[in-house]
């Protein structure tokens, strides 16, 4: 098994000297599905990373919880060859529980999460993890699925250090930047336009969260 | 693809003939867990069909969904290498709506099923599909699952119908027997114990429906 | 406690002799708010019954559940010294369980329900009950919500004839309506916009319903 | 209306000076339910206050929420013609939104809560609001309901000051204690048997923060 500091020198390696660029796919849900839109968080990403070392493509469906991706891989991912494959999803295994009844429960959230993780390193991509960001920006940590939210970051947190794979902690994140910037206590707004998908400076501070883990083996 | 008469003569040939007996594993929930309990219907299955013609398996887990059967049918049945797969689920896949918030969306249900029964069906185990019986037993159709276990045995009766698999319509049969045997209304203690776990008249009926679909063919 | 014809008998009485004519408030949710706009149920109403005997005031708001028609009663509905109420409600105590997790247990809507017809009464006020009408229209018992609103719907039933009060039995009128005019089993489209609120059909088919309550007693 | 210091001080001369001691109801759910047993917080409080001075009756009924206390309250309280009401609820009232989907809405909960304070200070009680203390003793903000608990809390402590009421913050003691007493992180077995209702350490430390706020006013 590859270290993290590895896998991101490798990727750096390949994404600097291929003659093809590192293709890397964003696999997620709706957050993702508005990544692609210009000024979304993919669409920043492609003018922040050099065009000839990095293909980035998005498949994000609206709704998607983890094992919505276990169900579409095949066609949506690995059907591309990705080199690259960040997951990032969570909001809606938490959300759909008060919005549907049909969120998913933790011991499942991780057994779809590693089945995800186990097909694609068994098609040889290597796959970055994001905790889940926000449902509420609330910075009293009084957000109805905060509790929720912390408990899967954390089982993502933990499925990445026994996996050895490199983590963008998105839900750290946002954190760090409401607590600066939030001083009101706002529920949307700051990141999100709705509690959940973002704004400008929600896609800007995810791209420059997804840049870092890309391009630091790079420099 | 084998049409279900064709699939029971079939069922039934092999089950008369074979030095050794068919092999059947009953995969589902804490109904079918509890089967194999003396009484059980899995048990009372064992003395009503031919000992050398059939060996019945249970492997059945408490609480589990449609998705926890793809999640563990390696181990728990391929693993057994069955002839034939009795599939029961849906009642968890309802009834967690309410409960935890972490049922299954009905989409996602017949996705997760057609998945099971893809690969039940690469591993040359035949299948039979079986709709969830009961959340409640009254017979006033104001039990508070009714609609959703309705809409669920119809994506069955669906499924089954597409893919030209037999079904054990439990759904059907329970309504029958109450509308018959519960002229009072009561919400348990005509088929089940507890609104769902089978009482000795409900494992009795659910073992007679298994024999009408195990022996027909052998007739 | 008078009898529901009786009920029915004072009730024309006063409508014809008053030189006041009878003041009807309709006492709901969403589909009462929306009753008041022109084509919905009330606003058809008032060209079904003689405006010299009777005035119609709307008193609904969007996603109320029992307890808020409760908690709104004194200054919504008593404030306007009504002779009539119309209380309809239910949608939202059923529904709300599955969107937000904040439905109303069954023994506490009949607590709330009886609360607030019993302040009506002591504010002399003659009351009507409905039961909710519907959840997705679909004929085959396969709504989600379909064995909750038979239950809650059963509640009503109960205390109408517990208390004696008439009763517009909308469930009832709707399914018997679907099971005539829906023989594609379409969830929504026949009475129904969005599988809950009115069409013109709708709107009609309660109005007609409302009416028979409101002038039989006058025949 | 009364500043908290003076109703400590009046509550604390008319404990030392009255004939009559201090008639207190502890009006919840079903954590005040088993605070009456040996070993419960009440029964703790009745040796820790001068029993001439102070007389403590438990009204609490297992599965309460707001609502339901609002319900009983005449019979199980004001019957009662109690001097103080400490109101503890809040648990259910969250816990309820997915256990069975029928939790309070926020706005709802505090619209009952006013309801009941001003119920019971219509009958000259004088009222001390309490926070819902915990579902799950997890110190890394991941017990699912702990954003739903700070909210909920928040609301209680909003209503406190708004009318000038004394508060026992539960919530926070429990939080503090926890950040000391619990390095494992360990969801129960601190101060809950079942990341809930009271163990010995939990009983005691209620008690004792109970005992705070009727006694200060006194010394």
């Amino acid at each position: 098994m590859i270290k993290p500091l590895l896998f991101l020198v490798t990727l750096g390696l390949l994404a600097m000297s291929a003659a093809k660029p590192t293709r890397v796919v964003f696999f997620g849900d709706s957050i993702t599905q508005a990544g692609v839109n210009p000024g979304g968080y993919i669409d920043r990403l492609r003018k922040m990373v050099p065009a000839d070392q990095f293909e980035l493509i998005g498949a994000g469906i609206g709704g998607n919880k983890i094992y919505d991706l276990f169900l579409r891989m095949d066609e949506d991912v690995l059907a591309k060859q990705p080199d690259v494959v960040v997951v990032w999803v969570g909001v809606n295994d938490v959300w759909h529980k008060a919005s549907y009844g049909t969120g998913t429960d933790p011991d499942k959230f991780v057994k779809f999460y590693e089945a995800v993780v186990k097909k694609l390193k068994a098609a040889n991509a290597r796959v970055i993890l994001c905790t889940p960001a926000a449902i509420g920006e609330k910075t009293d940590f009084s957000n109805q699925q905060d509790g929720d939210l912390n408990q899967y970051s954390q089982l993502i947190r933990d499925l990445a250090k026994r996996q050895n794979l490199p983590l963008v902690d998105l839900r750290k994140a946002f954190l760090e930047y409401n607590l600066k910037n939030n001083p009101e206590n706002k529920e949307k707004g700051v990141l999100t336009t709705d509690r959940v998908h973002l704004n400008d400076a929600g896609n800007q501070l995810v791209a420059e969260q997804m840049k870092a883990i890309l391009m630091t083996a790079g420099k």
